[in-house]
């Protein structure tokens, strides 16, 4: 087995400076997001606002003395930064997010706060943390928070970072830029101030709504930010559950499929192209699979389980919705619906929602080229000497967007399978070694068993196992590939 | 999503006289081989013998009224017949050799009949019949016939068919024939009789050095047809653990990593280059990869669970090499080894031994071509203007071959996937659903779990999970693409 490659790597771009450098800018802006909780913990007078505030200074510090040392004339970033770039933000994200969970009242470990900070901005949402009810609010926020700017942190990388290195077929979302001039980059900024002002905007409906079914004012937030992020932490340890709201299920599932769908054609939705979104063929196939597994788990239910239809079907959509978006609510411990529906539920952790979203999981475009691949694949078998032309959502597909995602989902099930075999070495069953490695990758948030279901609680998993999920989360995060290429030889060479 | 084709079916080479034809002269041959065991019951003066006499006259009758209806010049076989014929092949054996199973005394019913010679003939080994230490000498001999016509059977489709109709990335197998001219016929027919003669050697040996350690004749000559066909039907309910002597289990071991080795090169080997076996990069990361799960699971049996290190080398050796050779003898129950080695065994039960083996499984050569294409990948997006050129034993791997290689890796998971889904929703529990799919379509034998793991047996799952199970096998010994083939709609439109 042998690669040759006749390329030179190009050696003035490989400084690290500049991606410290906007690193540094990340690390200052999540420091001074942390006077939030602050402000919350101040108002309902709990001494956790110290902790915040403190945290907040030490974090903006070091942010900005970060950025002061690497301060500089940068050029573009080269794809090699690009990489760094990727996966060192949420790294220096995610030490900085563990830095308030240690000192407040909650007390946590290093392993538990940094498990639970890449449990945030992966927006997974697997938990240590058990007495949530019992939580000053603060920390609550706080961990809502780190949700909310992982999944439109992940938005921006998944619209302007992973088409740009190629990962995983991602080439296929490249953004046409209809403007090579000078205009592009104010144009570029245009841009994403709409998607930020959509992204809020669609978790401020999501507040209101959540208010107006009765849910309180500061949970409402946190649910929204949890929702919208496609994340999954709740104010509570049985989850939406808690809350025995119809309603609030109802809105909720609404804005966990709003949040798994490609936020790009919400700004062409803005910018008067709504058809763009409607027609879109990896979001009418997300769509219809939802339902297909929705109303047959329904049907199972009612007939089998004998349960009312309406009920029925409010909990099997909201649990399965929640675990396809990869948002991991529970409102209820579907592990107990017997065992076709745990069989179900573990096969849709692998899924996700669709690319450009917040959402997690293989993502519905690559099932969607994978069941294209196979089509042509055995056309050809039939017909040795046929020419085939794919499409899909109108560009052409080509060959290395194929082989790309057929490597990512490849490289996912190995990666599921690896991580299951190191949480297996630490004694975890079966069961829980397995559906703790497809939640992780998946970014979904709980897993199946009695340890780490929809009613269970990462806490007492080993520490070793913490910082593997933790890893793991990261790497289905940012796609496996844009952690992967740092890991190889030829990335390191001069 | 669309796929153009601008090829037009050739209509004259989709006639399925041909087919039927060679299937029936299958079908005439597998009865008169019913006389074997008939032969031993009336030695052994068990009533069976009458059973297996009139299968066998049934047999041969139905198979030669097929040859004598569909007899004709023949030219030959097109790829669209090819592909009828592979499957129509083992579905028409698996019928016929169920026939005994259900008429002699074990009286099994038609679902478990069919059950037990797909398992037989997949080379397989799960079983639904207990009580096999009592159990009358023609049905323990007929049982290893089907597993041993099926190993030969695999290794034939193997290398003449499955690389004719590029199923998944065999192109890369292709035999090269050194000759095109009137002489390649008698040199096929050589090449044929020499397989067959070291496939016949090597079982003869095994059955002589079985013997020699103190196995009885019959059982010896069972054993040998099930380890060199990687089978795994055993005359005991226990297993090869029955016979509880280190001698035959290391054996077994022997023949069993013979078995899932490719035969072609035994072939090259007895023609004078041996070479080719010792160098073969398949065989050598194959048997690589033995080494280091048996050296690690040993040491952790003798460090975690202080086990004396010579047992647990052999027990680790044994239990390893017959789910990764997709044998399925178990020598212990393996399962009561604790966590991390149910986790191993479970993903053991994907890995496979070599193509052109008996064994089933992803196959080694797919793991090696799997990393290639993630190396060239992420080489790629760290160079993106590289340029790769890649290797395998000495053939340049093209695209087609990648991509067949992927995508069958992809479907695999999907098929395991789908099985699992269809027996949770039959109830069975998470861990019987997913490793009773992965051992089906791995045509490995035991799954985990208390029903179906190495000291149980498959008799107790519902007559639907049977069916679903046996399809299973089939799909995976067949890789797949050869009976999805059949199920497009594009294959039998005129």
């Amino acid at each position: 087995m042998r690669i040759r490659s006749n390329s030179t790597a190009t050696r003035q771009t490989r400084s690290l400076y500049p991606v410290a450098h906007i690193i540094g800018l990340f690390v200052s802006a999540l420091g001074i997001v942390m006077l939030a909780p602050a402000a919350v913990d101040l108002f309902s007078q709990h001494p956790d606002w110290q902790v915040f505030t403190i945290s907040s200074a030490v974090t903006v510090f070091c942010g900005i003395a970060i950025v002061l040392a690497t301060a500089g004339p940068f050029m573009a970033l080269s794809v090699h930064q690009g990489f760094l770039l990727t996966t060192g933000v949420w790294l220096a994200a995610a030490v900085a997010g563990a830095v308030p969970l240690m000192f407040a009242e909650l007390n946590l470990d290093f392993t538990d706060a940094f498990f639970e900070a890449m449990s945030g901005l992966t927006t997974t949402g697997s938990t240590v943390v058990s007495g949530l009810d019992q939580a000053p609010p603060g920390i609550l926020l706080w961990r809502a928070i780190l949700q909310w700017v992982g999944g439109i942190g992940f938005i921006v990388v998944g619209l302007a970072i992973l088409p740009f290195l190629q990962v995983g077929g991602m080439q296929l979302f490249r953004l046409e830029s209809s403007d090579k001039s000078e205009k592009a980059v104010p144009q570029a900024k245009r841009f994403a101030l709409l998607l930020l002002s959509i992204y809020i905007g669609l978790s401020a409906a999501c507040v209101v709504a959540l208010m107006a079914a009765g849910m309180p004012p500061l949970a409402s937030v946190i649910h929204a930010m949890a929702t919208l992020s496609t994340g999954g932490f709740s104010t509570s340890d049985s989850s939406v559950g808690h809350f025995g709201s119809a309603s609030i299920e109802w809105i909720i599932v609404v804005f966990m499929v709003l949040g798994s769908l490609p936020f790009l054609l919400y700004v062409r939705f803005v910018q008067g192209r709504p058809d763009l979104l409607f027609e879109d063929q990896q979001v009418r196939n997300f769509i219809r699979f939802l339902f297909i597994v929705i109303i047959a788990l329904t049907a199972w239910m009612v007939l089998d389980q004998r349960m009312p239809p309406v009920e029925a079907l409010r909990l099997v959509a909201f649990n399965v919705i929640s675990v396809v978006t990869t948002t991991g609510f529970a409102s209820t411990d579907y592990s107990r619906w017997g065992d076709p529906a745990i069989v179900v539920f573990f096969l849709l952790t692998f899924v996700g929602g669709c690319t450009g979203s917040t959402a997690g999981g293989l993502k519905a475009f690559r099932f969607d080229i994978l069941r294209l691949a196979l089509r042509i694949h055995v056309h050809r078998l039939i017909y040795p000497h046929g020419a085939f032309v794919a499409g899909y959502n109108g560009r052409k597909v080509t060959d290395d967007v194929f082989t790309g995602v057929l490597l990512f989902m490849g490289l996912y099930v190995i990666t599921v399978a690896m991580v299951a075999l190191l949480l297996g070495l630490m004694n975890l069953d079966l069961v829980t070694a397995i559906t703790g490695a497809a939640t992780a990758v998946g970014n979904v948030g709980p897993g199946l068993g009695p340890i780490i279901g929809p009613a269970g609680n990462f806490a007492s998993l080993p520490g070793a196992a913490k910082w593997v999920l933790a890893i793991a989360m990261l790497l289905g995060r940012l796609e496996l590939f844009t952690v992967l290429a740092l890991l190889a030889r030829g990335f390191w060479k001069q």
